[in-house]
């Protein structure tokens, strides 16, 4: 099986875990539960799935620890329970397999630890890249991701290369970066998502579903403009301040990137009609509000401290990164109307048959 | 879900993990291997298999941490793919996803991350106690379980109290005790066995099969003489000498029983035929040889010193215990024709329809 970098969220449960840090997630797990629901009672074909099989299989792929992805598969579960009821086929109520996946690197033990002992489902984790083939051919009748997609299976290598045009000297990401760095972010999520689509249009049964959660872009906001990427280069500019006072070398700071883009809307919809296996039944863009502070600073710290250590080892110090990093997030939302996060809901199926 | 006590074996991959301690217990893998071999060749019906799906599901129901369960999992995949390519049906070649069971407190994080990274098969884990359901109904083709069905899901409660003839004052097993302690044991395998073969038939297809490798004890061997219940017991003079010069209390050590039962061959054959869902299509006893003093102290380490830390806490001295304990082992190993460890290989066979 093909080898992917890994970026996992904090496990276990201290106080930057993700378990404890999940609940600026955790909003976008809540808006998407109408439309999940929506998009079941519309767009599910129950005939389709009790033909071929008594079992309803579901993936939730980049899961993470939880407690986000058990509120959000317990949703499915009832979503698609009450919709065999109402329309009148109860007699043929499936048992729910439900498959939890994540990097090999990911907590499985914290995760497993924390299953709701009540759960109507059967549980099993999936460790892998979800870039790849993670499960049998037809064997999944709905897929949830939730602020997953965006994240790269690797750093555009380019950007790394002193001698590339596209070198992304003295950032951590492409939002304020010359043409070249965001093309090859770019060109590395269209691969990314390619690969990612054409795997799960070979799990997913014909007619299955999956929902998708991005942080992404409206098509008018250029880049910088947008929440995220200015959340990330805000983080740039406090790593590149310690990184002086530390006396951390350049280089070291040029060699650290984020693997993580948001497409603008229009590029997600482009990539889906590219790949021609699924046919878009719900796009719809949630617009959150800006989280406190104190709470994003330590989202962002579950999320990439993993990362940020693994690349500068103990030279830098965590703490006071994330509290520098506190102070100056702060003193941009308390600007007239910053930026708000936006998330893009999709609702995907699979096609009949592929064009 | 029904709740169940967890035993599991040591995490990680430390001096005394499972993982570096389960050449033991590879011994029995290795002999299995050709017995499955001829079971599957034989026993399975692939046409009945292939009309139901085309993924061939198999599970390893207390596969603990790896080595052993990839080599019994490969071993498995191979020999199905061997049977359908010289029966002609290589056109009919099933994928394979196999599901590594063990206790909620296993170490998944250390079993996801040494899964071989060269296997032909979707690997997932699946979390929680064999004596209750795991899977949906009809999903699973072949299960596999070595040296795990003599786990007790619990402690008989009755060799706890006092006040019960069964109480089974200072001694940690019931193989030197009297008659009311081994009917607890043996009332609570029974038990324990039933609900592992219930849950089993729903889980299994029809003609699929089960093949459990289960440390057992000859029918005309008594309890005591068997090597396994020799070796716990011995286990279990070293805890009393030990408890008593570190000042341990009696009432502690009365308190401490080991949920473990090696049932005589004929009482597995019993529960078999009782449960009624499986018919039994090879039974045979395996004989190794006695394992080295140094290895078994090891072995037997990595299985037990959760349980006796849970227990005794840090009152016991664990690697003072497990040097007394390699002594007297060594001493008995010394003597004239010592006993041996003996398995019973059986391969059942899901009936067609329940009697």
């Amino acid at each position: 099986m093909a080898k992917h970098e890994a970026f996992p969220m904090n496990g276990g449960s201290g106080l930057y875990s993700y378990t404890r840090n999940s609940t600026f997630q955790r909003k976008d797990t809540e808006s998407a539960i109408e439309l999940i629901n929506k998009g079941i009672a519309e767009k599910l074909d129950l005939n389709n799935i009790s033909s071929s099989s008594n079992t309803f299989r579901l993936a939730d792929l980049g899961c993470s620890v939880g407690p986000n992805t058990f509120l959000a598969v317990q949703n499915i579960v009832d979503s698609v329970e009450d919709k065999y009821k109402s329309q009148g086929l109860s007699h043929l109520l499936p048992e729910f397999q439900v498959f939890f996946n994540d990097h090999i690197s990911n907590d499985f033990n914290q995760l497993f630890s924390s299953l709701p002992p009540e759960r109507r489902y059967y549980a099993s984790g999936v460790p892998g890249s979800f870039h790849g083939r993670l499960f049998p051919s037809s064997s999944l009748h709905f897929v949830y991701s939730s602020n997953a997609v965006h994240w790269l299976s690797r750093v555009p290598k380019e950007v790394l290369d002193k001698n590339s045009p596209a070198w992304n000297k003295g950032r951590i990401q492409y939002s304020n970066s010359p043409l070249e760095v965001v093309k090859s972010y770019e060109a590395q999520y269209f691969k990314d998502m390619e690969r990612f689509l054409t795997a799960r249009s070979q799990e997913i049964v014909h007619g299955g579903l999956m929902a998708l959660l991005v942080p992404a872009c409206p098509n008018e906001t250029p880049h910088s403009e947008l929440f995220f990427n200015e959340a990330l280069a805000l983080l740039g500019s406090c790593v590149i301040e310690l990184a002086k006072k530390s006396m951390i070398s350049e280089e070291k700071v040029d060699s650290f990137n984020l693997p993580l883009y948001y497409a603008p809307f229009q590029q997600l919809e482009a990539i889906v009609d590219q790949n021609g296996y699924f046919s878009i039944e719900i796009m719809e863009s949630l617009t959150k509000e800006r989280p406190p502070s104190k709470l994003f600073s330590s989202v962002l710290r579950a999320g990439l401290e993993g990362l940020i250590k693994q690349h500068f080892g103990d030279e830098i110090d965590l703490d006071k990164l994330f509290d520098l990093y506190y102070q100056k997030f702060e003193e941009i939302s308390s600007t007239n109307e910053p930026n708000k996060p936006i998330v893009l809901f999709l609702l995907l199926k699979r096609k009949e048959q592929s064009d």
